[in-house]
């Protein structure tokens, strides 16, 4: 590795077309002090690896299929990643749930973007769920990443609103814009340690200006 | 009665101070063929009549304790509003459930205004749910009231910010203000025959431009 040992080191896992990847390396890797040192996917065809690739970074794949449970896989892509030495694992389209293993590894060291406005429609198909609801408001939210399904405490959000007469595919456009703004955000103010948690029982996240 | 039989008669039902009646009162009442023609209370002290008294408006008042159910007493609430030919009843502040009769009898005729981004913090203390879960975007809904607790279709939202290191009354004051925009805005959307639910099966609201 040619990384500099000084800077904040992320991985990132996707598990598909890896746009909040891209955005994350266009606007954070390489400057800030911020360094992707390793993408993650369970997809061997994952676009997100090809991105990677093409930034010089460091990749793996952790096929579901080759490991007998879900716990085996995370623990062989954890080892993997504390090899990277990284700081921050920030997933990115990553659709597999993460074992509770993982979670208490990497305690407040994961996080994710989540196209709702949570707890608002947590889980798949965020962008659905709020069409369905008929909610005139929806939006982004990143957040660390705890045991639950998109359960953890909330580190930046920002509202997107819903037209009249919505296509969904414009809605679509609207929040992953808005996802790629703020993700890399969010990781660049963790990055700068402003971000940190209220309390042992609290789940208030604050943000130091 | 000297109301103009052509106007839209809206009651409002409120248990407190009546803030959100005001705001109706202040931006809707008597402009753009808008009336409201009684403001009815479960609490005899609650100065939302003092407000409707001095604006002329006929008050009523339907404590729990005078009736031996809920559904009871919400017959007799019914009745009054129809007697007053209500075209909609808009809750401000109104700290009853209302029984599923009176739901069923005024159907997509009954709106409430709710301190949080729904589905997100239905119930009680919505603002202190919204600072314990630490949101950093929380906002008001109006929406058609159902049988459930803050479950029906979504009419209008706004989001509001929650800054870092916000201070309690602070969040209250800035809800409230959006609460006294919105809230009348969507009532008189609905009185100029704008607002419509998408169909039997769904819970989308369309708002005619």
């Amino acid at each position: 590795m040619s990384s500099d040992q000084t800077s904040f080191r992320i991985v990132v896992l996707a598990s598909g077309s890896g746009t909040n990847l891209q955005a994350i390396l266009d606007r954070l890797h390489g400057s800030r002090g911020v360094e992707v040192v390793g993408v993650g996917s369970d997809k061997a065809e994952a676009f997100a690896l090809e991105r990677a690739r093409s930034a010089g970074i460091a990749t793996a794949v952790f096929p579901r299929d080759d490991h007998p449970d879900r716990r085996t896989r995370d623990i062989a892509m954890a080892d993997w990643i504390e090899s990277l030495g990284a700081d921050l694992i920030a997933l990115a389209g990553y659709m597999q749930l993460v074992d509770p293993s993982f979670v208490a590894r990497f305690r407040d060291r994961i996080v994710n973007v989540h196209p709702a406005l949570l707890p608002s429609f947590p889980g798949l198909d965020a962008i659905g769920q709020a069409l369905e609801h008929g909610v005139r408001l929806t939006g982004v939210t990143v957040h660390f990443v705890d045991e639950g399904t998109d359960t953890g405490p909330v580190i930046a959000q920002r509202a997107v609103e819903i037209p009249a007469n919505c296509d969904r595919a414009e809605l679509e456009r609207a929040i992953h814009a808005v996802e790629h703004e703020i993700y890399p955000e969010a990781i660049g103010m963790i990055a700068a340690g402003r971000v940190r948690i209220a309390g042992p029982d609290s789940r208030r996240v604050i943000v130091d200006q």
